[in-house]
Order: structure tokens, then sequence, then C-alpha cells
């Protein structure tokens, strides 16, 4: 499937991972294996053929690239010694955390040993008073929040699923509360990071967990999305927010994708402090409502969510349903109690595998389009001509507070027509 | 005064400009001057001892560290041609902005070809929509508020000098905004850089001014903080804010040092998006009264400014009002109109001017420490007590919602003991 290699794959690899760059040949001996043994214990090691397979792909259509042989470290001293013997051997190493992400980061494309992070789960140093915490890689972002419940605290960014926290670091994640929170770029303060031969670099400083720093280059910011290609991040401290007095979620429907982008612009535009804006093209909300078992609407839809003390929550509304009206907007579909608001954003989350069930048996592949908001509605309403014109199936989703978008393409794989459409109509895309 | 060089001086030679640490020896000759003339023009270059002092210090007390030659580039072309002659010849290179650092960034500590780059100063591609501009490195914050006045936009990020915006971007500039707009770091979209060989690069790539961008390395926020040390910035894309409906400014004195820190603290961990709030001590307010004719009383301090909708800046305020009286705080003294508030936060900008003018002849060197907001309080109170003990002049004024505070020690340079007492207890401090 080179051809869909539009992703991060085929950027991950022109940019080179320091031992594909240079790579000599080389050879995973028995005695490699019995050394990575000694290293991290007979009980964090495979070379199984389904463990590796397991390893060689995430939930994209990229085809399985699989590491020649699988590790479970334990701690950051192993994961030194591994990636220092690899290096002397001049193999290729491949960080590994949760395998939910959608771009085939995981791929090991030319074989090396996969580091499986998910056994390095500690939650360490929540600090309530300076507002943040440092995870190990295999700690998710549910799993933190689920920790922090009782501390009044919470960690915004939200790709979606339930990713490890130093994979959403190292793919630079975004989310739907990016327009109020940022992306994992502005929410990272300090990183523990195993270089590739080794080396231990903490990227802000030991134990630097300031809001403001000037000392020395900004390390950190370098490693937030270098996709795994400058080291192997072995702790991520993280910022946290006061979880909001009030949070009210609402639904509503548009005659057209042109009403419901121009509503997103304007809400922007007016500086209203919204915490999530998404949109939902009408082919993406049927997905929905037949996977989620829901009612909405078949019409392109925004799902909004307002966070706030009562009265800031309340002001938002008004202004945010004011600019929906004067679009043609549907009156607000309410989601105010934790159950409903869950539901709300579950279908949301979904969208993926939603998309998928349009057409059972089929691959999905996803673009992933970012361009500044003023120009969205122009591109959202062209992509949808498009698609149509094309007899395509591509839902849309998007983060259009973010100015981002994903067109969800559900494929056959067996139809060469089908896969050349989609090949000539993401490349237009890109363009 | 090699003694003081604790801040960014000795950092950027530690860290080593490309150019420093491998020099060899260089001789600027005749024909070097000519080669530069017939790049820059001839009224764009001088080698007279008056232009190259004032360009050989910053408002620090660093002492001069004049350049060989000063030149001023007119567009992005002449600072490649330039950087590269030099390059060729082993030169240095230091970029000059407005010279209003207060770290000794300027310093030619090995002489070389200063860039003063004031003369690039036009304002491009402000768009209104996507709230971003783009500005040469001779635009200052001033002129581009200035600029945007009549546009519903502004930016924010305020470090008190009229400083240009490229030199904040290489100082990574905080200043009394942070809190609620974040720092230089936070609001830097794309840049275009003239790397040490004269190569041209765009560290976001050409023409994006994208809110969310996921494709390559975070090369943005490696240049800012930089210090100048990785290349010569000509171009930088900003993040606008809208100008908020309502701005309210207000005064409150407190009993202690600890309750204004606390009241601080309590402010920000409630959530509370404060736009401004900047503490100043007994010794700051009283320097701040007489150099600027005002009458606050002399007791610690915490300047504040709220930013919202109206019904947002009231309850804002609210909010704010209760924590302050909680801790013993005055009322409010308020500052509604800009005129009241422009004089204000001028008195909060010239407090290292009126620090200086407590002393007349006096030379002042600012410290500036990040703390965790948590430890500020007891930072803050501890570092008073040990000037006290000390017998030395060091008023204190913090962005404190940032964690970060400055303690401007004023101090006769003549006077060898004061000098070892300021150096010991800059030390301590530092620890």
């Amino acid at each position: 499937m080179a051809l869909f290699m539009l992703g991060k794959v085929q950027r991950a690899a022109s940019l080179c991972r320091p031992h594909i760059r240079s790579c000599r040949a080389y050879r995973i001996t028995p005695q490699l294996v019995d050394d990575l043994r000694t290293l991290v214990g007979d009980c964090n090691i495979s070379t199984a053929n389904a463990v590796r397979e397991q390893h060689g792909r995430d939930e994209s259509m990229h085809s399985c690239q699989p590491p020649d042989v699988v590790i479970w470290p334990q701690n950051v001293e192993q994961v030194s010694k591994v990636a220092s013997l690899c290096y002397t051997h001049n193999i290729p190493i491949i960080p590994f955390g949760t395998g939910t992400g959608l771009e085939g980061g995981v791929s090991a494309l030319k074989g090396g040993v996969c580091f499986d992070l998910t056994r390095m789960d500690k939650i360490l140093n929540l600090n309530t008073d300076d507002f943040y915490v440092t995870v190990e890689p295999g700690v998710t972002r549910k799993t933190l929040n689920a920790y922090l419940r009782d501390s009044g605290l919470w960690f915004p960014v939200d790709p979606g699923a339930d990713a490890s926290l130093c994979g959403m670091v190292a793919t630079s994640a975004s989310g739907t509360n990016a327009v109020r929170y940022g992306t994992m770029r502005d929410n990272v303060i300090n990183l523990e990071v195993v270089l590739p031969d080794g080396r231990v670099l903490c990227t802000a400083g030991k134990d630097r967990s300031f809001r403001k720093t000037s000392a020395g280059y900004n390390l950190t910011s370098l490693f937030v999305g270098s996709e795994g290609t400058l080291g192997i991040i072995t702790k991520a401290t993280l910022r946290l927010y006061g979880v909001p007095e009030a949070t009210v979620a609402a639904v509503c429907a548009f005659p057209s994708v042109q009403a419901a982008v121009d509503s997103t612009v304007q809400i922007l535009q007016c500086g209203i402090p919204i915490a999530r804006i998404e949109f939902l093209d009408d082919v993406m909300i049927n997905a929905c409502n037949k996977y989620n078992d829901l009612g909405y609407p078949v019409l392109p839809t925004l799902f909004l969510e307002f966070h706030g003390s009562e009265n800031g929550v309340n002001e938002q509304v008004q202004q945010a349903a004011e600019i929906t009206q004067l679009n043609g907007g549907s009156d607000f579909t309410w989601a105010t109690d934790q159950e409903q608001r869950n539901k709300l954003w579950t279908a949301r989350h979904n969208a993926w595998y939603a998309a998928l069930a349009l057409r059972p048996g089929c691959r999905g592949y996803s673009t992933d389009v970012c361009v500044p908001i003023s120009k969205l509605p122009q591109i959202i309403v062209e992509t949808k001509e498009d698609l149509i014109t094309s007899r395509l199936t591509g839902p849309i989703a998007g983060h259009v507070g973010d100015g981002n978008f994903h067109c969800i393409m559900v494929l056959d794989l067996n139809d060469k027509e089908e896969v050349r459409k989609v090949k000539e109509f993401t490349d237009r895309l890109a363009r």
C-alpha cells in the first residue's frame, strides 16, 4: 500500500529514524536475542510471529511491517541499555505505545527491535498546587483522568482513542478540546528521553516543572511531534487544568455545510472561549446514528461544549446560539449531565469505527488536513462536492475550531478502480 | 564584570554561537569592509567607535563589548549574503534589535559583525480572519499594536520595553500578560531565519500560518529563546487576539508579602482567567511612587487586570476581590479607562528605571527567578528577609502569575564590599 503513504510513515521514513538513515546491513543473531533477554528478563521479550505482527501495525490501513523482536522494558535503565545495544549493532528501534495510531507510525519498515512500553505505567509526582503530573509511557489518557478524578484536576487533550500520553506527545496529538486547551505541544512541561545511543536526556532539565523557563534551547517542543524519530520518551511531565465548575454540551444541525462551518468561524472570531466545536457532515452523522443507535437529524452538524463558571457558560451559550441561529441552525439539543455528554462524545469518538461500519469488509484511510480557519468553509464545501462527483464514501469529521478536518475514506482494497480514485482524490485534497 | 555574568551572556557563550565555538583567528580587513559595503550599500555600514559602542551593550550593567562593524541590512537577501560572507571568513555575527535587553545578549564577546535590523521594519500579511500577522525584525511591539488599532486585534505579549518583536522571539520574552496569553513561545506561528552559513529557512514551511501543523519537527519552538545562537530571525508570523470587550485594572495593597503572593496563588488555582497579576514589594512601590509621582500606599501590592465580556469581567473581579479580602488585602483601587490603566502599567513598566533612581549613579542588575507557583510565597518571603539582613537595595517585582519574579539589585560598582555582597546574594538566590 505504498500508494497511500502520504501520512506520517512517509515523513518518518524521509526524516529518517537515526538508525534507518545510516542502516548498514544488520542481523538479529540468537546471541543478540539472548543479550536482550538478559537485559529485560525472560517474560519481557518475544520473537513469536503473532506478537511481532500485533506490533507491526496500528489501526490504520497501512500493511503490517513487523519488527524482528518485541521487548517490554520495565524502566528507563532497560530502555537505555537496549537502545545502546541496538545502536552498537545498527539495529532500528521502534517505540510502541497503545498501537491506536491512524498513520502507521509503528511500522517497522526495516525490522528491528520494538519497545512495547505498556509495562512502564506509573503515575508520578502529581502536584495539585502547581497543576502538573509526570507519567510513564504506559499510562493512557483515560487512566490518568481516572486517577485525577478526586483531585479536581484533569488533562484535557483528547484525540479520541485511549492513547498512551507519551505516544500523544510523540505524535503531537490534537483533539476535540484543542480549541480551548491547545494540543500536546502546549501542555508538555518536561520529557525524559532515551536518545538512539542510549543516553538519557531531560529536555527541560532534571526535575523542572516550571511554567516559564528561559534557560537553554527549547528541546521539549522539538521532541513533541518527532514521531519517535529522535528518541524514546520514557517520562512526560504534563500540565493539568482545574475541572470547570460547569460543563454543557449541545448539538446543532444546519441546512448546509457552509452554514455549519461559517458558524464555527464566527464563534471563534467573536472570541467565545468554547471548549470543543466539532463538525460532522451528513454522511458522518448517518454513520454515527447507525453505529451508536442514535437519532440525530441527518444534516451537517456541530457538536459543541462550553466550560466555565455557571454564569460564564450561560453567557457563552447565549452568544453561540445567536450566531448559529443567524446561520439557520436548529435549536440546541442539550447534554448537561455527565452521562448524556459521554454518550454524545462517544458518538464523536467512535466516528472512525462508525465510518468503517458503513461498508463492512472495507478498510479506512484517514486524511488529515489543516488550513487557516477562514479557508475552512470553502475547502470543506469543495471537498464534499469532490467526494460526491467521484462517488467515494468519505464521511467528514473535523476539529474545526483548530482549522483541522479529517475525511475518512472507506474503500475496498480489492477494487483497483476505487483505490485509484481514492488516491487521486487525496492528491487533490493535499494540494 | 565577569563576576555577574550569571544570565544569558554566560549561557550564550557556553552554548556557543556557531561561529564562536570553532572560532579560529579572524581579521576584519579593509577589503572585507569594502565587500560588506558593496553588499549593504554605503549608508548602511559603520565602523565608527560611537556606533560600535552603542551596539555593544543593552540596558543591563554588563560592560560594553563592541562589535567590529555594524551593518543595517535592508532585506533578507542582504542578511543572507553577509552571513555567508562572515561564515567563509570565520567572523562572529550578532543580531541587534532595539538593544532593550537586560541580560547582555547583544555583547559582541569576540567582536564581529553586528546586524542592526531596525531598517527592516515592514508589517506584512495582516490576516484579520485567521488572527495572524507577519513582521520584519525592525517592528516593535508598540508599533505593531498601533498598526492594529482599528482592526479589533492586538498582540498581547508585553515585556515592558518597546522591544522588537523578533528580539522578543529570540529571547522568548514573557511579560505581564503571560498568565492569560502565554509567552512568545505560545504565540509564534512561523519564522523566517537566516542560518549562520546564509541559508534561509522557514521553520514551519513557506507561507504556513495554520494553528495546527503536524508535519516535520517543531523548529519554530527551537528558535524561540535561542538567543541569536542558531540564526538571525528575519520574519516572524505571530498570533493575534481579539481586543477584549471590557478591560478593568485594579491595585490592591496587602499587610505582608505572604498575603499578596498567597492571594495570587489562590486566584490562579481557582481558575480565574486573569489577564495580568503583578507583584511589587514595598521598596518597589516606593520607587515607583517617587519616579512616577504616584501615591500608592508603601506596602506589598498587586496590580491586576481583567479581560473579557462585561459580565465575565464583573464575575472575575468579584471572585478575585473575595480572595484578596480573605488575605487582608485593601479594597481595589480602580483603573477602568484607558488613560488610568496606561498610567498604572507605565508605573509597572518603568520599574527598572524607578529602581535605578533610588540611588543615582548606581547601576542595576536584574535577577530572573522562575519557580513553581506554589513555592512563590516562601521564596519571595525568604528573598526579602535575605535582602534586609544583607542591607542591600533590591526592590522586587514579579510576573507572579507565571511563577516568575525579578529582584532588581541597585549597586555602586565602585564599592567592592557591596559588589561582593550582591554576588553572594545572587548565588544564594540562584540556589
